[in-house]
């Protein structure tokens, strides 16, 4: 099968896991929940996910590989790759905050070929294809090119594998320029909404590929602009994301080195 | 009437507001948006809810005065005065992020007496009788007492009235406790969230009255901690609000007045 049987799967599939996922939701007071180190948590719900979205692609494409958080590789022939996050932002989940989502991506020949982040909590659904545009439940996404720092609100992520006082940089040459940092604590979340114009950018120091594939693909085909990176890479390493608006990227690209170092 | 009528009218009214704002989230797109000033906006959306409500408490409640955020001070004579906020989180709803809320707050005798945010998206009520406990859509509230740093996040406001450098050094406290900083850009939702446990702590240097005084209350009903404040000087000037779980809340007292002065 090719790429355009797997990005109609991948639509259904990132909705069966996230009907699975808003049915932990309703009963996540009497789910269990295990640390992986600070301020990194894991919950019976992102490990069924995963299995429940991994068993789905394998029952329909059991010779392509698949990456995800929560359990380990396999390693397939087709050249596809799925890369999962079940649950991306499950702090805010087992903290019964509504922002996560379920973020799937295929990769090919080192490119993010398609990428689906849906929002179960309120039934939002995007998707991209490369080189074929992106939509929000159907509807195309056109990302305006004309953001500024003092009319829209930038997204910080930050986790326990950043530099510290870099995150602190960020908000600084932000707030410098007169605007907002926003953290709801779902990249993969805030990316999409990047690409549904509602954020105007997105930085941080490093994210993993399942955070942060499909995102970057959907904000592209929006017409929003994003480092060019190899996706082989980021599953294997992960990276630096910075995305947003044409209107200001340049200069969310001379924040994040200013913070980061190039 | 007595407090407990207007409690209950309250929950009824912040309701019915919230239905309305709804309605305008449903169609955001099309609707005018106002600058205020650098990171202020405004939308009939704000402006006619605020109206809605208004003429719920004068038909209920015709001699009791009323504050909002977006209409002029009515002087009443019952010594009870309304303290709206009809959308908490304008940023939030003109961008399409379902992250904002209704607040209400009844003040008599220099002391917030009840107190309810309503969130339409999610179906979520929190609201809080003084002396009278705290409940999310009927279910008491109970704060735990033993928050760490670590293990949670921290909510941080940032506006336009904001001192920049101390909003950076708040961040910059919280991550040296290996905390977490959270920015959802509605601070009445933040405040709910922290009586509900979900986010374990809020620090703003300034909030106006319609923003704090409800959530305020909700956290020291359900077992939580704030700091003593006069409810007419908050509606006068606004003020600084630090509330969290009782496990860390003097942490934060430290953290605020290290970075703000007290």
């Amino acid at each position: 099968m090719a790429l355009n049987d797997r990005a109609s799967a991948a639509i259904k599939i990132a909705q069966s896991g996230g009907a699975l996922a808003k049915d932990y939701f309703a009963r996540i007071g009497s789910i269990e929940i295990v640390d992986k180190g600070v301020q990194d948590f894991v919950t019976e719900a992102d490990q069924n996910v995963e299995l429940h979205i991994r068993s789905l692609i394998e029952e329909a494409f059991p010779d392509d590989g698949i990456v995800g958080e929560e359990h380990a590789v396999k390693t397939g022939t087709t050249g596809y790759r799925w890369v999962i996050d079940p649950i991306d932002g499950t702090s805010n989940f087992i903290n019964a905050m509504p922002a996560w989502c379920v973020v799937l991506a295929v990769v090919k020949d080192d490119m993010t070929e398609f990428g689906v982040i849906h929002d179960p909590m309120h039934d939002e659904t995007y998707q991209a294809v490369r080189k074929g545009g992106a939509t929000l439940n159907g509807e195309t996404l056109k990302m305006a090119t004309d953001a500024a720092f003092d009319r829209g609100s930038v997204s910080t992520g930050y986790c326990n594998r950043s530099d510290k006082s870099a995150t602190l940089r960020i908000i600084e040459e932000l707030i410098k320029r007169d605007g907002v940092f926003h953290r709801n604590g779902s990249g993969a979340l805030s990316l999409a909404y990047v690409a549904a114009g509602r954020l105007i950018g997105y930085i941080e120091e490093h994210m993993n590929a399942w955070d942060c594939l499909a995102g970057q693909l959907i904000i592209a085909e929006a017409g929003g602009r994003i480092e060019t990176q190899s996706a082989d890479s980021m599953i294997a390493n992960g990276g630096r994301v910075i995305a947003g608006n044409a209107g200001i990227f340049d200069d969310l690209v001379a924040i994040a080195n200013a913070s980061y170092g190039t």
